[in-house]
């Protein structure tokens, strides 16, 4: 079973994703909208409330972990790496690889909550393997509370993304990672604020994509499930109408959150 | 000793108030930054917190409790009040008093989270002491990540504003009452927004002014200090930037946040 982890329900874009994309494995995802949103917080924080989330997962007979959430991925991994046993994949790498992939310049934007362009995480990962890349970071706080609150179409989230933009405009990118999976819902409004010239990495999708390569070159990590038993459980720990709102719009269809 | 606790650093507002109006006693304040922001969360989940920062507080000396975040008091009072056999003081009363003393129309505004407005504890309370009177209430969601942001003056928090005080428009209010902790660092723009006839009322300075009156009429439920022997201590339960910022931004003086 695959193991899914997130703040809240950003996390739920990789989720969908990897069920689309690997519907012959059950998930088991938990969202920790009762401590939501990691983002803001600190390392420390974000770290403890990993662990724990890695815990439960495995209580449930997750065989492997996805971190779906860039803030603890990007200052978790190894916490869990040292702690627990079974693979651990986070959204960082994948988006990376991606992104490494697409730029014809080498000239990377990365956009997240705080933690993660604090971590640093996205320039290492990048310039680790492409010394010659230059990678612009941007912390974009608000946009995690404007998703949760439904406001994807509004002007005031049209002029909030400009102004976290704004510092790139003269970067002279070509490709910028969505680093927080939240930003996804936002695809249409980041496009058209970055132009078209620039490609846009989805950490969610290139995640999934991620899983999938590893499960086909690993395949015995993991119990691939008889047909007709494939099984999908989302809990929180928290239930919110805005929980309900989002995963809805993400996964569209209502969906059963169990509350823990 | 007075105990102050809030989801993060809201109440801190509520915690200088006090700071000023009563210098003769120490308080203990808990700002639970790693479990921050209270209001989008459910009721269950926040009074859970709140019994166990109420137990905190408690561990550290405190006489009476005050719950400085309107969320927080709007669903967990009377736990707290089954739970606890010291004084609980919440944010609601207070400024529900002062608002049925200030409006002549008796028409009232009231703006807070969504845990606040979903309660319609405002509406109980003044129409439970004025069934004539007419409370008019709107959730703001984003006002507190965009104060925790510090983006206080921002165009984007104008427009904002505008978008969740537009339903208040037409109903005549002469009042409104800031129903959350973080909104007195808006005050400028909502009273530029509500217009000059409309007067706010800060659930944070009514709470100390409430604290005070209480104190004189029960002096024997709290130790007073000697002289040079009182302390003021926060404590969080995470240690951000934003926090240091906004504490900063509400006490004009650096302030010492200790680590739980």
């Amino acid at each position: 079973m695959i193991g899914i982890f997130d703040s809240g329900i950003g996390g739920m874009t990789v989720a969908r994703a990897v069920e689309q994309m690997l519907p012959e494995y059950s998930i088991v995802y938990f969202g920790d909208i009762a401590r939501t949103p990691y983002g803001s917080k600190s390392a420390a924080t974000i770290t403890d409330y990993s662990l724990r989330n890695t815990e439960f997962l495995l209580q449930k007979g997750a065989d492997i972990i996805i971190i779906a959430c860039n803030s603890a991925s990007s200052v978790a991994t190894e916490a869990l790496r040292r702690e627990f046993q079974v693979p651990i994949i986070e959204v960082i790498t994948p988006a990376a690889q991606q992104a490494i992939a697409t730029t014809s310049s080498g000239r990377i934007g990365v956009i997240g909550t705080k933690a993660t362009i604090r971590s640093g995480i996205y320039e290492q990962t990048i310039c680790g393997q492409r010394p010659d890349f230059h990678v612009f970071s941007e912390a974009c706080p608000l946009l995690v509370p404007l998703v949760e609150e439904g406001w994807i179409n509004k002007q005031e989230t049209k002029m909030i993304i400009r102004r976290y933009l704004h510092p790139l405009r003269d970067k002279q990118i070509d490709t910028l990672v969505l680093g927080c999976t939240h930003y996804p819902l936002l695809t249409e409004l980041i496009q058209a604020r970055a132009g078209k010239r620039v490609t846009l990495v989805d950490s969610s999708v290139e995640t999934a994509k991620y899983v999938r390569r590893f499960l086909n070159e690993q395949p015995q990590l993991i119990t691939r499930e008889e047909a007709g038993t494939v099984t999908h459980r989302y809990y929180v720990s928290d239930l919110t109408e805005s929980a309900h709102r989002v995963a809805r719009k993400i996964f569209e269809r209502p969906l059963e959150l169990l509350l823990i």
